[in-house]
C-alpha cells in the first residue's frame, strides 16, 4: 500500500476543557507539542476566558465553546443538551464544509469521558463504509520495548465475527499509519492457541481472518492468549470490547498493586529507604520503561474523522503523547488507510462472508 | 451455615505423574505436606517403579496406575484410551464404593493438563444437582495482602446468566470452606460499575445475583471491573471462562514482563548490580509478597468430588500449596457446602428464574 503522507501543516482540534484537569493540563501539553512539531497547528476549543493563557502560543488559535461535558455527564447530556460543548465543537472541526474538501482540523483529541466522546463522534461523523461499529484501540508495552496495539477496549460488547474482522482491518491500518509497519501481524485473543478452542464467535472470526489473510489482505498470525499482549507476539491483538476492557483494567490493576507494594517495601524502615536511595537510578529507569503515560492516546477507529481519546487523569506529558499519536495518524492519512483496507478486504471476501453477513447481523 | 469440619484423617489422592516434572516434584511436595499435616494421609497414584522414593514416607501409600496423561494429550486420549492413567485412577479414588459411603480419598490433586482433568473428572464424578457445568476457581493476590477468588477460568465459554449465578454460589462455598469467611462478598466482572453496562448476559446475571442476595443467599456487592481483582474490592469475582482466562493470562503476562524488566535493569552494569545487592532484602520481600506459587491450586467446582488442579510447571513448594488448599477444602467439607448452598439458592429463586431456565438453557 503506498499512501503518501499528507502535505502541508497538520491541524489538531483539542478539546481544551476535557478530562479531570482541563486547561491546566491541555495548555502546557499543546505548547510542548507545537514546539516539537513545526508543521503542526492547534485549534484550542473551549471557554475563551479559560484559554487566555494560549494568547502567546504560536500556530495556536482558540475556537470558542461555552459548555463543558463533565466526566460524569451521561451520554444523553453530551449528545442532546450540551450542544455547544468543547468536546462537540472540537469534533465538529473534523467535518468538511463541502463534501470531500479538507476540514478545519485533521484530527481531534479529547480527555473527556469515553462514552460521551464515542457517542458524539459517532453522531456527528458517522461510520466509514463497510464499518458497522467504531472501536477503541490503545497500545500496551511489551517485552521487546515496543508496544502491542489492542482493540476493542469497550466500545462494543456482544461482537460478531464480522465485527472482529473489521477491528483487525482497522487496527492494521492504525499500526501502519502510526508505527510505519505496513503489514502488522494480527492475533485473535482466545483462551488457547488451538483453533478448536474458544466460543463460536471466536472460531468463526478465526475463519474470516484466515480467509482475509489467504487473500493477502491481512497478516493473520492466529490465536493468541492474554500473556501474548505483553510478550509482543503480534503487533495487534483483536478482541471484543468486553474482553479487551477487562484485560486492560486487569493489567492496570496489577500494575497499580505492584507499584504500591514496591513503594511499601522500599519505605519500610531506614535500611530499605537507604536501599531505595542507592537503587534510585535503577528504579527511575524501570519506571520510565513501564510508564503508562507514554502509551496515552487511544484511537476511535471506523469514523469519518480521526478522534483520539486521552486518559481523563492524564498529566501534560501524557496528554502530549495523545497529541503526538493524533498527529502521526493524521500525517500518515489513517482515515484513507482504513477506508482503502476495508473496501479491499470486503470486496475480496466470498459472498455472504463479510459484507452481506454483517448487514444481516446488524439488522 | 454451620457445617462442622470432617472428623478423623483427611485423605488426598495425588496424581504423582502429572505436570511437567512428575514425581521429581510431587514426591518432595507430599513429604513436606504430610510433615505439616499430622491428620493427613496421601494416596500416591502412579507407576510403582517411579514412586519407589515414597517407601519411607509415613501415612503415604502407593496406588498403581500404568499410564500417564501427558500435557499435550488431547482430551479424547485421556478420556477413552488411557484408562489406567494416574490422573484417572486418582480421580476414581473420590468415588464411594457404595452410595453415600466415604470414598477412598476426600480430595484429589493433579498437575496434569486442565482440559483432560476437567473432562475425566466430569465423566467419572458427574456434576452436583443444580449445577449445569463445573467451573475452575483460583485465587489472585490483592492489595490487602489477601487474595481474591476468581471463577470461571476457562472451563466454560458462552455462559448464560444462570451459569454465572451457579459460579457465584459455588465460589462463595469455596471461600467459606478454605478461608473461613462464611459470607464472602461477590463481584460480577463487568466493564463499568453502572448496572446498565455490559452484555445482555451480564445484565441478566446481575438481576439473578441481586435476587439471590435479596433472599439472603449471597453477599452480592454489584459490578466490579478488572482492576478490582487486585484492589480486593470483593472476596470473589465471577465471570465467564473466556473473560476469566484472558484476565488471568493477561495478569501473568504483565507480571512476567515486569519481572524480566526489573531483572534487566538491576543487571545492566556494575552500579546497578551493586544497587541490586543493597536492595536484595527489599527485593526478596517484594518477591515473596507477589509470589504466584503461593496461590497455586485451582478448584474444579460443581463436581461430586473435590478435584484441585496445580499449575503444570509447579515446583515442590507450589505443588504443596495445592495440596494445602485441597486439604482445607476437604476438611471443611466444601462438597457439602456447595451442595447445600446451591439447593438453598435454587429453591428460593422465583420459578423460571434459575432451575427451570437453566434446564431450558442446557437443552
Amino acid at each position: 500500500m503506498s499512501i503518501a503522507p499528507l502535505p502541508g501543516p497538520i491541524r489538531i482540534a483539542v478539546d481544551a476543557m476535557g478530562g479531570d484537569h482541563g486547561p491546566a493540563i491541555t495548555l502546557p501539553a499543546v505548547r510542548a507539542f507545537l514546539a516539537a512539531h513545526p508543521q503542526a497547528e492547534v485549534l484550542l476549543v473551549g471557554k475563551p476566558e479559560a484559554l487566555a493563557g494560549a494568547a502567546g502560543i504560536e500556530r495556536c488559535s482558540v475556537v470558542p465553546a461555552s459548555e463543558v461535558v463533565t466526566m460524569d455527564d451521561p451520554v444523553e447530556v453530551a449528545l442532546r443538551r450540551k450542544k455547544d460543548s468543547s468536546m462537540r465543537v472540537a469534533i465538529t472541526q473534523l467535518k468538511p464544509a463541502v463534501p470531500d474538501a479538507r476540514a478545519a482540523a485533521d484530527a481531534c483529541v479529547s480527555a473527556g469521558n469515553t462514552g460521551a466522546l464515542m457517542a458524539v463522534s459517532r453522531y456527528l461523523l458517522k461510520t466509514l463504509d463497510g464499518i458497522d461499529r467504531p472501536a477503541i484501540a490503545t497500545v500496551m508495552p511489551n517485552e521487546h520495548d515496543g508496544h502491542t496495539t489492542v482493540l476493542d477496549l469497550g466500545a462494543n460488547v456482544d461482537c460478531t465475527a464480522e465485527h472482529l474482522l473489521q477491528f483487525a482491518v482497522m487496527g492494521s491500518a492504525l499500526v501502519a499509519a502510526v508505527e510505519g509497519k505496513e503489514e502488522p501481524s494480527v492475533g485473535l485473543l482466545n483462551i488457547g492457541e488451538e483453533a478448536i478452542k474458544g466460543s463460536e464467535t471466536i472460531k468463526r472470526a478465526g475463519e474470516l481472518l484466515r480467509a482475509a489473510a489467504d487473500g493477502g489482505h491481512l497478516n493473520f498470525h492466529g490465536n493468541v492468549e492474554g500473556n501474548d499482549i505483553f510478550k509482543g507476539t503480534t503487533d495487534l491483538v483483536v478482541c471484543d470490547g468486553f474482553v479487551g476492557n477487562v484485560a486492560l483494567k486487569t493489567a492496570e490493576g496489577l500494575a497499580a498493586m505492584l507499584t504500591s507494594i514496591i513503594r511499601q517495601e522500599f519505605t519500610r524502615n531506614w535500611y530499605t529507604k537507604f536501599a531505595a536511595l542507592v537503587a534510585l537510578p535503577v528504579l527511575k529507569h524501570f519506571k520510565h520503561r513501564v510508564d503508562h503515560r507514554r502509551y496515552n492516546g487511544a484511537a476511535l477507529l471506523g469514523l469519518r474523522g480521526l478522534v483520539f481519546k486521552s486518559h481523563g487523569s492524564a498529566d501534560a506529558f501524557a496528554f502530549e503523547q495523545a497529541l503526538n499519536r493524533a498527529y502521526d495518524a493524521a500525517r500518515n492519512r489513517l482515515l484513507d488507510r482504513v477506508h482503502d483496507r476495508i473496501l479491499e478486504t470486503l470486496q475480496a471476501m466470498p459472498a455472504g462472508d463479510s459484507a452481506e453477513a454483517s448487514v444481516a447481523q446488524a439488522a
